[in-house]
C-alpha cells in the first residue's frame, strides 16, 4: 500500500478537514454574491431602525470593497476561516470593528448561504443564456449555408431518405432555441429572494424581506421560511437538469460529428486545431476535442445524479449534508459553458466534403419518397411500394430528385428558420434586459 | 436452477418476443391518442386533395368509434399485431377496406408514434395538474387550520427554534405551487405538433402540418423534422424530471410524517385507515402507506434514470432503442398520480397531538429568538447570546413567547397564504382553460 | 384530460391498491421458493419439538404440492390475498386446518420474504451463469474461426492499426469469462441463510438456524439478525451491478455490430431473422434486434439505479419501502437473460464480408507497426516514425504485413484462447456442481 | 452576468484547457505507479534484446529517483506537459538523453495509462482494506461491550421488539466483514496486467508480457489486447460499486446515530469533538460530522453514476472520452477512506445513555416474544396473540424479560462474534500478505 494515503491524522485535524471540505475553494465564487446580499441586508436593517443610522451604509461600502477584491481574484479564504462567510465577516470586523459584526443581526448562516447561492445561480443562468444563444445562431447560419447540400437521412443508422445539411443543422438550431426558452422559465423560477428566512423559522424582529428582495433585484420573496431550507438543492438540481438536457441535445451533434468524420463516412473534416496527432501512428488525426465534449455530456448526467443524491432523501429543514451541493453545482456550470463554447467553435470551422455527401446520396434513398409521390397521385401505397421495389431490383429506378423535395414547413425546401431566428432574437432580448437589471442591482446594492 | 426460466425458445419466437416487448400492453394507453392524430391526418389529407373527397371524413368517423372502444377498455392488441398502430390499421381496414389503409399516406410510423406519445404527455400534464392543485390547496387549508399550533423547528434534526404547524405546512403549499408553475412551463413546451415529419426527413407531398396541429389543438408545429426524432425521450425525460421534483418535495413531508408519528416524537397520529397492524406484535400500528409513498419518491428517481439512459447516448435520428421509453414513462405518470392522491388523503386525515407538540416546545428553543430580540434593542449580539446562555444555565430563562413571533412575511404571524392562494387559483384557471381546449380538440377532431 | 386516469377511488380501495402494488404478480415467482423455505422451517420446528410430531412432515408434504402447482403455473394469488405468502398460508390451512397455521411459528413475515428472495436470487445466479457460459463459448469459437480475418483496429473510431476478427471477438470471450468469475464470487456471497432472524431481532425459542440453512442448501447462516433486515436490497443491488457490468460489456459488441453492419462500414451482415423491413422504404433492412439489445443495456443501468434508490437512504431495520424492490429485481434477471440469449443467437449467425474487411485494411494502418519494427532493430523511434511518415507521403510505403503480426500473448498470432477455455470449463464445472446441489436441496427439503 | 465567467479565450488556449482538463493534478497520484510500470517495461525490453545492454537498468534507476520525488510530493507536472506521462518522459530525457526516450518503445500511451491506473487501483484496494478491517473490529469490540445494553428493536421506525446494543452493532461488524470479503474478490479481479497491449492491438515485437506482469507483482496477464481498452472504466466502476456498497451499509449506521442522538430518542451522545455549536442558538450541539458522513454516502452513489456514465455507451476500443474517468475515481477512493476513518472515530467515542435506553424498553415491546413463547409451549399462536393483547389492554402484561432472550445463533444471547472475528482475522492476514507482496514488487521493480 503506497504512501499516498495519509494515516493517523490527529482527531481535530481530521474533523476540521472533513467538515471544511472544499469550502475555501468553492466559496471564492460565492463571495461577490455574499457581499451584495450582506449589503442589502445591512441597508435594510438600518432603514428598519435595527442598526444605528449610518452603520448600514458603512457596512455596505466596506462590502463593496471586498467584492471588488473578490472579482479581481484577490480575496482569500484561509483553511482556518473555513468558509467565505467567515472570511467576509472577519474582513469587515477588521475594517469596521464592532459595526462589522452587526451585519449578522436578524439573519443566520442558513439564509446567508442560500441567498449567495441563489444569486450565483441567477448569474449562471445569464452566463448560460449568453453562451447558448450564439451557438443556436451559429446553427441557424450554418443551416442556411448548407441548406442545399444533399446528405443521406439515416434511420436505424442506415441510409433511408434524402436529407440535407440544412435539415440536419436546423434540428439543433430549433432544439437549442427550445432549451433557451426553458432556461427563461428557470430564470423566472429562481427569481425569488430567500433572505430573511434565517434558520428556517424567521426572526422576531421587524425586518422587511420585500426590501432586501428589491435591493437585490428579485421580483419576489420566497415567502415560506421552511420552504427556503427545503429548497436546498432544488434549484441546483433544476439547473443541472437543464444543463444535462442541453448536453443531451449536443451529444447527438457530437456523436454525428464523430461518425461523419470517420474514414468510412467521410462527410466532414474537423478543423485541424481540434484534432491531435498520434504519437505512434503517423497517418492519424484524432478528434479528441469532439470526444471529450461528448464525454462531458455523459459526465453531466453523472454530476446531476450527484446533486440529486445529495439534495434528496432527508426530512424537512436544514441538514449539514447540503454543504456538499456547492462543488458539483459549480462543475455543472463550468462544464456546460465549456461545451457550449467548444461546440460553437467546432461548428464554425467544419469542412464539408460535398463530393462524399453527394456520392452517399444514391438513388435508393429516394425510394420511399418516390412511393409517396406515386401514392399522392392516387396509386395505393402498397402498389407504389411494389412499383418502386420492382424498379430497384430491375436497376431501372431513376427518381426525379427535384420533385422529391419536401416543401411543407420544416421540410428541406422550407426550413422555417425565420421563425426560429425571431424566437431567438426575442429570447436574447429578454435575457439581455433581465441580465442588465440584475447586474445593475448588484452594482447598486452597495449604495455607493 | 429452477424451471422458472424458459430455455431454448425457437428463434422466431424469441425475436418476436424481444422486439414486441411490452407494446401490446403499453400501447393500449396510446390508442385513443393515435385515433385522434390519425383522424386529424386523414382530414388534412382530404383537404389537401391527397385523399378522395369523403375518405378523410369516413376514416375519421371510424377512428372515432375505435377511440370510444379504447376508452371503454374494449380495444385489444394481439401479440401478432405487435403494437397499437397496427391494431388500429387492421381495425380500420376491416371496416373500410382499402380506404382504411390510406390513412398511412404521407406519414410514417415514426411521426405517428411520437404524435400519439405527445398527446399522451399533454393529457398526463393535465391529469398531474389536476392532482397537484388540490393537494396544494389541502396544504393551504391545513396550514391555516394549524397556524397557531406550536411546534419545535428543527435544524440538523435537533430542536432549534419555535415554529408552528402553519409554518411547516405552508412550506408544501408554496413549494407545490411553484411546481405547478413549472408544470405550466412544461405544458407550453409540449404544445408543439410533430406530425408530418414522417421518418425524420419530411414527405414530398403538399401536406399542411399547420393544419393537423390546429385540428389537434396544438399551438405550434415542431418544425425541424430531424429535431422531431431527436426529441424522442426529451419530453418523457422532462416530465420525469418534473415528477421527481414534485416527489422530492413530498418526500420531505412523508419523512416528516414518518418521524412525527413515532413513539419518540409523537406529534401526529396517522388515520387508522393508513396504518396496518402487525401479524406478530399486538401492540403495533405501522405507517405502511407513508413508507410506501416515500419509497415511491425514491423509485421515481430511478424511473427517471431509466428514461434518461434510454433516451441518451445515441447519434441523431431514429433508433429502435426508443421503443423502451414507453413503459417507464407510463410508470412515471401512474406513480406520481398515486402519490399525489395518497398524500392528499393522508394529509386530510392527520390527527394532531397538540399536547405533545406543546410539551416539546421548551423554553430553550426560544433562546436564539430572545438573543435576536435583545440585539434588536441595541445590545451587541455576542452579549445577548451570553446573557441568554447564562440564563439557560442558571435555569432562569423565561422567554416572552408572544413577543418572539416572527411578523415579517413568511413568519409565523404572517404566513402569506393569500398570495399562494391567488397564484394557485390563477394556475388552476390556466390549466382548466387549456385542458378544456385540449379535450375539445380531441373530441372535435373526428369531425362527428 | 382523458378518461384514462381514474379518479375518486374510495379510500379503502386506494389504500389497498397502493399497498398491494404488484405483489400478486411478482410473488408468483417467489412461491416455489417460499414453499421450500417454509418446508425447511416446519421440519426444523418439528425436530426442535416446537411442532407436534408429524406436523412438520405433513406441512412439508403439503408445501411440496403447492410448489408443483406454482411451477406448473397453476398457483394463483388473488388481490384480496395481497401476496404470495398469504396465499400459501391460506392454501395450507385449507388443506391441513390449524396445523397449516403453525408453520408461521417462530418466524415473521420479514425473514420469510427475505428467505424466499434469497433463494430466488441464488436460482437467478445459476440461470445467469448458464446463459453467460455458452455465450462466452460462442465468442471463443467465433474468435478461432475468424482468427485470420484481417480487420482494421480502431482508436478514436478511426482506423489505426491492423487487427483481426479473432482479436475483436477474443475480447468478449475473455471479458465474459471474467464476469463469470465475478458471478461465482456473488454466488458465494449470496450463499447465507437469513431464516430465523424473524423481524430482525430473533425469537426466544430454541430454533436451530443452522438446520434450516442446511436443509435449504446454504453453506452458512447470515448470523446478525439486524444485518438480515439491513441487507434488504443489498443482494438485489449486487446482482443488478453484476448484470449491468455484463451488459456494459455486451453494449460494446452491440454498438460494434450497429456500426459494422452500416452501409459505410459494411464489414458484417446480420442474419435476416434479426432484421426488419421498413414499411415505407423498400430498400431497407433495419437492425432492430441489435438496437433493442443495446437499449436494454442502457435500461439495465436505469433498473440498477431504481433498485439502488429504493434500497438506500434509510436507517437500520425493516421499512415497508423495501416492498418495491421485487419488481425491478425481476426485470433485471429477465432482461439480462434475454440479452445474453439474443446476443448469442446473433453472434452465431453473423455473415462476414471478408472482401470489405480486407479492403479496409489499407497499408496506412501498418505504419505504427512498421515504425515499431524499425525501432526494434535499433533505429530511434523518432527516426523510424519519420521514415515511415516520409514513405507514406511519397506513396512508397509497402509494409511487410506478415512480419507485422504481434506474436506475444494476446496478440493476433497468439490469442491465448486455451487459457480462456480452461477457465471457462472450470467455472462451468463449478456452477454445475453447485447448481446441482442447490436443485437437490430444493427438491429434497420437502422430505418426500 | 458577473465577471466570473471568462469569455473569448483564444482558440488554442481553449482547446488546450479543454483537452488537458484536470490531468496535471490527477496525474500526480499516478506518477509513482507509472514509474514502476515503466521500469518493468524497460527491464523487459533489455532482457528481450530490444534495448542495448544496460539501458533498461539505467532507465529503471532513473525512474526509481522520479518515484521517490513523486512520493515526497516534489514532482511537478506543468500545464504545458499536459500529463504525468509526458512529465516523466521529459525528466528521463533530461537525465539520460536519447536513452530516456527509448522507454516508449513497444508500448503506447494507451497501455501505459491503463497500467498506471491498474496499479493505482490495486494500491487503493489495499488502502481500503486497511481502513475497513479496523472499523469492523471496532464494531466487534463495541458490540461485545454493549452486548447486554437493552435497546428497543425498531420495525417501520416504531418500537417493536426487545433488542440490545450488541445486536445493533453486530450487524455492522458482520456486514463490513462481508464487504471485506467482496473486496478480496475485487483484489483478485484487478490482479491482471494490461501492459504490452499497446493501443489495443499489440505490437509486432518479441515483448514478453508475462515478464512485466511478474515484475509488477501481477498474478496474470490480461491477455486479450482489445479487452484491455474495452476495460477502461470497468475496474473503476467495480471499485466505485464496492465503495458505494460499503457506504450504503454505513449510511444506515450514520442515520441511526442521527436519530438516536436527537432529543426525542436520546439514546446516545456524540463525542463533543464531533459536534459543532450554533452561532445563534446557545443551547445547541449539532452533529455535523455525522451528517456530512451520511451525505458522503449519497455523494458516493453520484460519483459512481458519473463513472458509469463516462465508462459506458461507446463501441469497442479506445476513445478520448475515458480521460474523464480519473478524477471521479480518485474522489471515490478519497471519500471512502475518509468516511471509514471518521466513522471509526465516532464509533469509538459514543457515549451511551443507558437509562434512556432502558426506559424506552417498555413491556409492550415484549409482546410478540411472549406470544411466541406461549405458542412454543403449544398454544395456538392466534390464541397466544389474543392472550397477550388482552393482558396489554388490561394493563396486566408483565413479561419475564430474561426468558425472552433469543438464544439461537445471531440472537441477543449468542451474537456469534467469534466467527466474525475469525473471518476478519483471516481476511486481514490475506490482505496483509498480498499487500506486502505488492509493495515489495513496486520497490524491487527498479532493480536497485
Amino acid at each position: 500500500m503506497s504512501r499516498l494515503w495519509d494515516k493517523g491524522l490527529p482527531l481535530d485535524e481530521l474533523v476540521h478537514r472533513f467538515t471544511v471540505g472544499d469550502d475555501p475553494v468553492t466559496d471564492l465564487a460565492l463571495v461577490p454574491f455574499d457581499c451584495a446580499a450582506s449589503a442589502a441586508h445591512a441597508r435594510m436593517l438600518e432603514e428598519a431602525g435595527l442598526l444605528p443610522a449610518g452603520d448600514g451604509a458603512r457596512i455596505a461600502r466596506a462590502l463593496a470593497g471586498l467584492r471588488v477584491q473578490a472579482l479581481a481574484g484577490e480575496f482569500t479564504i484561509t483553511a482556518a476561516q473555513e468558509d467565505g462567510h467567515t472570511a467576509i465577516e472577519e474582513a469587515l470586523t477588521l475594517e469596521l470593528g464592532e459595526t462589522g459584526k452587526r451585519v449578522h443581526l436578524a439573519r443566520s448562516r442558513n439564509d446567508q448561504v442560500i441567498t449567495a447561492m441563489r444569486l450565483y445561480l441567477r448569474d449562471a443562468v445569464f452566463a448560460l443564456a449568453a453562451a447558448t444563444a450564439p451557438l443556436a445562431a451559429s446553427f441557424v447560419r450554418e443551416a442556411k449555408a448548407h441548406a442545399d447540400v444533399p446528405m443521406p437521412g439515416y434511420t436505424h443508422l442506415r441510409r433511408g431518405m434524402p436529407s440535407t445539411g440544412g435539415l440536419w443543422l436546423t434540428a439543433f438550431a430549433e432544439g437549442l432555441t427550445e432549451e433557451l426558452a426553458a432556461l427563461a422559465a428557470l430564470d423566472d423560477r429562481f427569481d425569488r429572494s430567500p433572505l430573511g428566512s434565517a434558520a428556517g423559522f424567521g426572526v422576531p424582529l421587524p425586518i422587511r424581506r420585500e426590501r432586501v428582495a428589491e435591493l437585490l433585484g428579485f421580483a419576489r420573496v420566497q415567502q415560506a421560511v421552511v420552504d427556503v431550507q427545503n429548497s436546498r438543492g432544488r434549484y441546483e438540481l433544476a439547473l443541472a437538469s437543464w444543463a444535462s438536457g442541453v448536453l443531451n441535445l449536443l451529444e447527438k451533434f457530437l456523436w454525428d460529428l464523430s461518425l461523419y468524420t470517420t474514414d468510412e463516412f467521410g462527410f466532414i473534416k474537423l478543423p485541424l486545431a481540434f484534432t491531435t496527432g498520434s504519437s505512434i501512428m503517423p497517418q492519424k488525426r484524432n478528434p479528441d476535442v469532439v470526444e471529450l465534449a461528448r464525454a462531458r455530456c455523459r459526465e453531466m448526467r453523472g454530476l446531476r445524479s450527484q446533486i440529486e443524491q445529495i439534495a434528496t432523501g432527508l426530512p424537512s429543514n436544514y441538514h449539514r449534508d447540503f454543504q456538499l451541493l456547492k462543488k458539483p453545482t459549480m462543475q455543472v456550470v463550468r462544464v456546460t459553458l465549456d461545451v457550449l463554447d467548444v461546440t460553437r467553435r467546432v461548428l464554425d470551422g467544419l469542412e464539408w466534403n460535398e463530393a462524399a455527401l453527394a456520392a452517399a446520396c444514391t438513388d435508393e434513398i429516394y425510394s420511399a419518397h418516390e412511393a409517396y409521390r406515386l401514392a399522392g397521385q392516387g396509386m395505393a401505397f402498397r402498389d407504389a411500394y411494389k412499383v418502386v421495389g420492382g424498379a430497384l431490383i430491375a436497376g431501372t429506378f431513376a427518381p426525379d430528385r427535384a420533385a422529391l423535395t419536401a416543401s411543407h414547413i420544416g421540410g428541406a425546401a422550407d426550413l422555417g428558420l425565420e421563425a426560429t431566428e425571431a424566437e431567438l432574437a426575442a429570447l436574447d432580448q429578454r435575457f439581455a434586459t433581465r441580465r442588465a437589471a440584475f447586474d445593475a442591482a448588484l452594482e447598486n446594492v452597495f449604495g455607493v
